[in-house]
């Protein structure tokens, strides 16, 4: 076959692989959706997905659900209750970021995670974050999207006392290079050890504020 | 003064200001430090520090120590007790990663966590890996440091089912471009979620560990 | 006329020019095709074709077939037996992957030499390559396509003793900057003596796989 | 002769030629210092300066200074009264970046302007920064020299309603790659109208600070 | 909701946000440009916006303007009277960088300046900018959009004294890498204190050089 | 106007301004176009032309040519005869940098010289070179378009002793980096005094090609 | 301890781990190479060596030897005969790459291959190397050690029909990258097949040389 | 021998090999330079030369000359009288700009041409070049010398009617990065048909020239 399942990921890691549909046919990301939906209970995510993908899919996995902004496709039906009192926080600097957030939200969301979404509270206006200080505190981990300069990451990882994670986004142009500038922005934060991850990788993100977000 | 030193950081993040000691003067170095050491009780870090800043602060803080591997000054004074079965582990992929590790594991330890090290385990003989998978078990954190085509981030990553944070560190030539092949690799890890850090960024890999370490 | 044919190749290097159909027209291609067709007996291919192409080439030389996923148009009509008892591997580390290997394994198996296929053996689950040990140690020559981090080249790298071909792939997003990251990574492999190819160029792996493999 | 100094500079442009000394002879500073000093009464200034570059020009000129931390030598002896109320105000990111500053500040303040300092604010303690915003609201023109993410920038545009001008420092290591994060950074600012200088540039924002606060 | 606008930024900074539509949906942008336009009565600007942008926003604002050239959607309400002895002067290399200096102009204009346009004097014909030697005496300020090599802003830069503002454009092609030849050779000006905006920001050299000119 | 047309180039340099037709609209093409048209007896060049581009040209300049392989609009009126014993030969690594080579040879031949054209003989199979020594050694001067590594140039620099230009393609894939392999490799030749081109840029060459033949 | 020393290597790779110099300390290469020493009866290398490092070695290991051109500490005691109708081809572009080509030739020898050298036969004049096309048909795989452009790689590969591996060195300047300019041209080579290694890796070639030697 | 020295290329092209001697060691260069002294009656150059190279080469070359500025060791016994109506200008924007300028005009002066300099006419004041347009007017070529931005280029391409030759140098600091800036300013040049050499490459520069003022 043209695909090696990892079944063993569900056990090993908590949660079952995740496909990456970009690069793929749509019949080769429904016959892995199918194979990982038979083989554990937990829910299943494929991200990067076009409508496309999800229509191939749904042939096959009828109960598949597909959140367009996020581009993720997913099956929701692990029911194991969620902690309310510890919740990933997922700031964006601009309202361009938004997708890349969502990607990370439901990422998390599926991972058994409350999910908590402040948009838009960039450094350009800075008493937009200042004001809400409160989320900040309360949160357990936080998540910053964030393109352009990327400098909402040093900011927040400068307030909080709790893990930070970085994704810098490919909103912007020129000399953004497709989000080089807010990458290298968030590895050379000035703030301690702020976690960075690849461009646009909302995916990433989520997983490992979920990890976190476990953690007794 | 030259330096506005940001005192309630000790209050806001639970650890003061560290000093990054590159591009200072000996004389600024020591002032800060000794500053840093008046205003709290906590342990003092000093990153990046050569010998001789060393002896500049001596003459202030004469109780100040120094890791010549780690290139760290530091004051060791907060006895509050570490918790013993929680520990982060630190691994590299060779013998020329081991100081930035160390920079990683002694930031650790002075924010009180208990550090576990296991140097030499890279890709190229994988056995020597396999072998200590009980370590990578226990372990409450995994902090890898590797350079040259970094894929033990990788390995460790889809073998662990708890947070890995990536260090690349500058140890290769040619097409290594000083860690950014290393770097390169870790951001696109196919391990979902492992947290990168900057080239050699030991202290912020330290950091970040250490507040995951101490979640409850 | 528009080419130079390099009919020498086929005796010189034992295998006629191969024509690289990018920034080609169809006439251009169809007739290079038949030229190369018409002045000797060997097998022709044909790299980077659509199937636009090959319809160009069809109306000249009705028995090209066409591998759409190889992006190859080829004539199979050399008979010269082909030895079974060394074969060359050629490992993916992910389903996406797979166009840039079948490019490489077609080019080897037009140019006489058994191919097996092994897709989807990525480190993030790294059991599944050590399940297939037998299949590396029996292999002849190893080509391994991974795109994103290209660790796997490092780990079988490590694990054979018989050279191994890596093909970065344009597969990943963000940092991986269209399979930079990956050449960078196999480039700096801590495992020695590993040959890379230019990122996609599956059919250059082909071509050094088949002249190793036909060591005597 | 070497140099063809540009003797209508002063007039064209109401301050003569500043030296560049990097790249040149000790002799060839001092000539051209010696050249410049004579054929104007305006403030001198050379940039880039070694001490070694100083004791050359100390000879022929014996009124000249030399300021260790911007490494200028300069003369000067231009008399016109300084405008107390409008100042150029010089923030810095952290206390190594204050080289830098002050290469922009002396520029500015021979160039017949007013500057304040103030040092080691940068956006890891943010409120260090907002705790001197009457100093961001009196100022006519405010200088922000930031190494590493060089996020200040954005922050000071987003708080400031007058021209702010970033100059990205080569302070940090691995992935500032001398400075060029911090550079793209501002580029990239989504603060609106910032300009942006070359990586240690103090000189150039000394000099747009200049002709900016002398407008009325 | 989605966008955090940032109503205090109309007081903070005599301008309200500017809303960046790369990226964000139709609906988006209309229900911001609405929700600008109703909380205060200064012009909006809405920049890199598309026709189909425009016509969402039309069908929420129907007094909204757009101008193609500039890809700007605009509200122009604020009678403010302009300084006419003041202006803004926006000058081009070629033909093919008046797009650029058209947002630039816009923006400007919109922020109650006068503004004088002249294209196509690049320094592969100097005569032509020679020849315009007085606008360049007249003007307050400078704005200098060229794409390729840039030159024209070190050439302008020398002649000229008052602030310029340096723009590279993306136009060019091979080696100009989408306008960082241009950007790099303006950061590199030898003429003192250019100031220098992202690839092709015209909006930007706009909102800075209409600062400037209301300094007084 | 939109353009400031360089009348005075025809008599300055001896042919007339070169329209660059990229990032122009297909009426500002056509108004310079005929602009240049009516102001000299020269040829006419529009570089970069897309048919469409023609078209529009065509409404106003009725004897203007497109020559569809060198993307060239061109008028050719001036009869001045052409000394046919220095010749400009126009060499290619490959069939598909023809293009960029018709660009460089019609360019010439507009400018009055007489044009040779010898495609395809790459270093892969270098008799093929070697075969055409003749053409080398009586040329006047030679242009190489060689994409992928662009080796060509520097074997033909070293065995010519007349000027070589080298124009780097955008052949290639991968690690070619739309022609910075070729670009840098043709920068670094071995053989001495290599004149180098932007990327594609026949243009350029031509006219260099024709600058130089035309010395007595 | 600080190594975890590969000892299964002999066994599984056909000889012992090599020791990589760079970033050890002369006490942890000293060991290495005692404990390598002790735990199989084969020869022992260490690369990128100093002079210094090698007088460590030697208290240890008084049967170490150094060869300095090559920066290789080594112990030669195998004794297996070497086929010498097999040998692997060494040649150089120019002398300044003739230290790559010996860390090349000498870890081939030392694992047990008959190795010929041919220096300086770059392509600025290539009748050097038409002049020794018996010795590129005699050998059984050929390494071309080139820097500036590399343009030998692709050369040797269109005359030689047996394996040709690449090493790209960082002779040149400017332009060249440390190295970048030949490792690009030879990933980009026209001549397919050409296995690339890192800037300056002799050893690699080396090794991978010798695997391809070994086939039968 | 470690070297192949080419001499047949005095008669293939007019002039000896030249040495480069960066790489070497002082015996080598010594020798090479001693062998090429004996096989013609040529004047010889070693280029990138040391002091230390120097006085090796002058114990087996009695006559050797060496020019601390260009950095060249040379012999000069080629009495074929130069023709003084044909001068080659070498321009430079800035003084430390001047050794490469001496190195591109000390090579065409050993290759028989007249050379004048003219130093330091940088566009920051370019009434200093319009001031020597009648050198401009007279040269038979032309060659410039320019870090930074390198704009001088494109402006005298622009004024003169004879070949240009562009020669970045590596003088700036940030942005600039080596040469870079210059080098992509130089390729994207807006005047038509600048031949462009490596960075800092002086050598061939003064070749290139050489051989276009020879052509009759
Ligand atoms: N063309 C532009 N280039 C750069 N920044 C812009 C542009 N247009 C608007 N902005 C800024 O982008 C920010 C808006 O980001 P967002 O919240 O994503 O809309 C605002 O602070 C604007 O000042
Ligand atoms: N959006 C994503 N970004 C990065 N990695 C992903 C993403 N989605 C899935 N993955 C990982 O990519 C790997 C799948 O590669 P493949 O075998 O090609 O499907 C899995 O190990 C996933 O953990
Ligand atoms: N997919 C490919 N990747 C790299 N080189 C190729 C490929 N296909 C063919 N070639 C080589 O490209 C050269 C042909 O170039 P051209 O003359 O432009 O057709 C031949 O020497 C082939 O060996
Ligand atoms: N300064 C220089 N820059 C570039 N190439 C040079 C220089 N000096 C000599 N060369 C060339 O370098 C080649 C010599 O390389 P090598 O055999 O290593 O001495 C000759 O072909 C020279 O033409
Ligand atoms: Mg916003
Ligand atoms: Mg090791
Ligand atoms: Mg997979
Ligand atoms: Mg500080
Ligand atoms: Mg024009
Ligand atoms: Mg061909
Ligand atoms: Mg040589
Ligand atoms: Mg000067």
């Amino acid at each position: 076959g043209f695909a090696k399942v990892d079944h063993s990921r569900a056990n090993r890691q908590d949660f079952p692989e995740v496909i990456y549909c970009a690069g793929k046919t749509n019949q080769q990301i429904a016959e892995i959706f199918l194979n990982l939906f038979n083989h554990s209970q937990k829910n299943i995510i494929a991200s990067r997905a076009t409508k496309e993908n999800y229509e191939a899919v749904l042939k096959l996995v009828p109960t598949a659900l597909y959140d367009e902004a996020a581009r993720i496709i997913y099956v929701q039906r692990d029911n194991t209750p969620v902690d309310d009192k510890r919740f990933i926080l997922v700031l964006t600097a601009g309202t361009s970021d938004i997708p890349v957030a969502k990607e990370a939200g439901l990422t998390a969301q599926l991972m058994n995670n409350k999910v908590e979404y402040c948009f838009d509270v960039g450094v350009a206006g800075i008493h937009r974050l200042l004001a809400r200080k409160d989320l900040i505190d309360k949160a357990n981990v936080i998540i910053v999207a964030a393109g352009m300069e990327g400098a909402l990451a040093s900011v927040v990882g400068g307030l909080a006392n709790k893990p930070v994670i970085a994704v810098p986004t490919s909103v912007g142009y020129g000399a953004s290079f497709g989000g080089l500038s807010a990458l290298l922005a968030m590895l050379n934060s000035c703030a301690a050890g702020v976690a960075v991850m690849n461009i646009d990788n909302g995916f990433g993100a989520g997983r490992l504020a979920s990890m976190i977000n476990h953690m007794r």
